[in-house]
């Protein structure tokens, strides 16, 4: 889809707010060969961002088609109402987490919103800051683009163009389905792994020797910044609290069960919730946006250079291909798991080839 | 430590409930040359794990030295009774994951638990039964053995001996410990994926195409099997309902703060629960149980056999150990991002040669 498309834009992209989604636009577009021009609130940040070939610093003679508003959500309908303002000829877009929010903010102020579509693209890394910025952040992710009545067809064309010439795959969706996605499958998860790793402060040192892959996996977006995840949970709120509230009574109700786990019913309960956790995870899509699934292969190697190279290069002689590769080390050993999928329809074959050149199968 | 171990368990081993575990300690002692017998309620299982190598079926001649339990946690303690009843000079161990409750019914009863040292290696799989046994599955993970009052020296010995056979890292550590700490850092986070999980049930088909990794790695352990989780959590509740209440209070304080979001000090309480979780996740154990951070670098690669064995080749001729290698697919393109660590003294050399090699560096 993304390898077919034309460089559509070929008028100017200024970018409000250089951080990394701001930075990463304007590496993603230069590479294309579009014209951008960057501001920000900081002059620095766009002295730095321009250093590292994301657009050129913004001037008064520009003449914007398309703005892409990358401010912190708390200033973002501020910012989509002033640039508007600014340049009555270009469509302005935002890449807030939030969607809902900045809208109404700009409906209750009277802003004509005819030239704003939010849009949201679903990428991010775990450091902020221009610095961390990549022009590839958004190849292959969704980007939400939020139509609503006002707008025309050819400023929904300008935003969806935009979204294919980062390499990002745009999904039309209205602002309420989009924060009460979002709610479910990022907010939530995240307030949950929170809250979760909160509970790890105070254990003892043995406790924490015996973490699994497990909890591990559980709290690792427990390391996200509170700062910007204030600002996003708040401005969801309403599509969060619902879910929280959930969440809450089924907690409720594995703690009752477990409090008395000998009472009649207690333990159809547990297995109740459990077994509605695992139709839960089904739901999640497989990757490559496909259900299709792969069979899992472990391979033991020893945890020196060169071993799963030489494991990659049979594989590729045998003209396999790895999906989803994982190395894991044990813990206290030299040695390494490597667990990949692969195919159902060569699993059979592989596991006897890798057998024959003496890999140590699981 | 394990790799200059000699083979000291020269006696018998006998091993009851040939499932995956027992199965897999079979397999590890038997490539130790060790004399295993295998016993379970099933003639067919005991026959299976035999075919596979785990060992020789169990007869009336047999002198065993030690006996490991493997059958499930609410038959664990019953099996223990009639093991030390039929065999006198037997050392028993069980591998339940939880080690107060069968201690408690064995005291209870009046067994005399001086031949009874519990342990628990924490290793598994998603997969159950011995078809699925692996004679690598305890190499570097930790084996809490617990010892009590009542335990001689020489018989915590010989469990110990076992563990260092199977190449796992023996930890000792009080049942009480034990129970809480694998409470804290396995059950409750099984439970928290577990619901967080459900709340995806019902999700539209819009909400789980904008699933990320976060998510994911939330919610994947919640396709683990109800019926055992049953049994571990009623044996433990104990130390998990403590815990399970302050993520309740935890939760009802982040919901109330949020539901209003604009009321003084409502930013700060989620703030601060998010600061605390940022705390939590920090205690988490690096690699090799070491606390040395890695240096992560990502190079983007094209989806076809042959790349990835290409990179990890010429990250070997530059004599490069990677750790904790993840390759991931972006959604809807044929791109995948390889994520490693390298120790941090030779990042910025290697990001120059990967540069230099072409390579598609982040």
């Amino acid at each position: 889809m993304s390898d077919t498309h034309p460089v559509r834009l070929n008028a100017q992209v200024r970018i409000v707010g250089t951080g990394l989604l701001g930075a990463s636009i304007g590496l993603a577009l230069r590479s294309q060969g579009v014209d951008v021009v960057l501001a920000d609130s900081s002059p620095s940040s766009v002295r730095l961002a321009a250093d590292l070939g994301a657009g050129r610093p913004a001037s008064a003679t520009d003449v914007p088609q398309v703005i892409v508003v990358c401010v912190p959500p708390d200033v973002t309908s501020d910012v989509i109402e002033a640039e508007l303002r600014a340049y009555p000829s270009a469509v302005v877009t935002d890449v807030a987490s939030v969607k809902l929010a900045p809208l109404n903010q700009l409906r209750e102020r009277g802003v004509d919103i005819t030239r704003y579509i939010g849009s949201h693209p679903l990428a991010g890394r775990e450091r902020g800051g221009a610095i961390s910025a990549r022009g590839d952040l958004f190849i292959g992710r969704p980007w939400v683009v939020c139509r609503v009545e006002e707008t025309p067809p050819w400023a929904l064309a300008l935003v969806e163009d935009l979204a294919l010439d980062v390499g990002a795959v745009p999904i039309e969706m209205t602002p309420q389905a989009h924060d009460q996605a979002v709610g479910l499958v990022s907010h939530v998860p995240q307030i949950v792994s929170s809250l979760m790793a909160k509970q790890l402060e105070g254990a003892s040192d043995d406790a924490v020797r015996l973490a699994g892959q497990g909890v591990r996996d559980v709290t690792r977006i427990a390391a996200s910044s509170p700062e910007l995840w204030i600002q996003i949970l708040g401005a969801n709120k309403d599509s969060i609290v619902g879910v929280l509230e959930n969440l809450q009574k089924d907690l409720q109700n594995v703690t009752d069960a477990l409090r008395d786990v000998d009472a009649p019913g207690a333990r159809t309960i547990i297995a109740e919730e459990m077994s509605a956790g695992n139709a839960g995870v089904a739901r999640l899509p497989g990757k490559h946006g496909q259900n299709r699934r792969f069979a899992q292969i472990v391979v033991l190697v020893d945890d020196r250079p060169g071993q799963l190279a030489q494991l990659l290069t049979e594989l590729g002689e045998l003209n396999i291909n790895v999906e989803d590769l994982r190395l894991e080390h044990a813990e206290g050993a030299q040695m390494g798991m490597v667990e990949f999928s692969v195919i159902p329809e060569v699993r059979d074959s592989l596991l006897k080839d890798l057998e024959k050149r003496n890999w140590r199968v699981a």
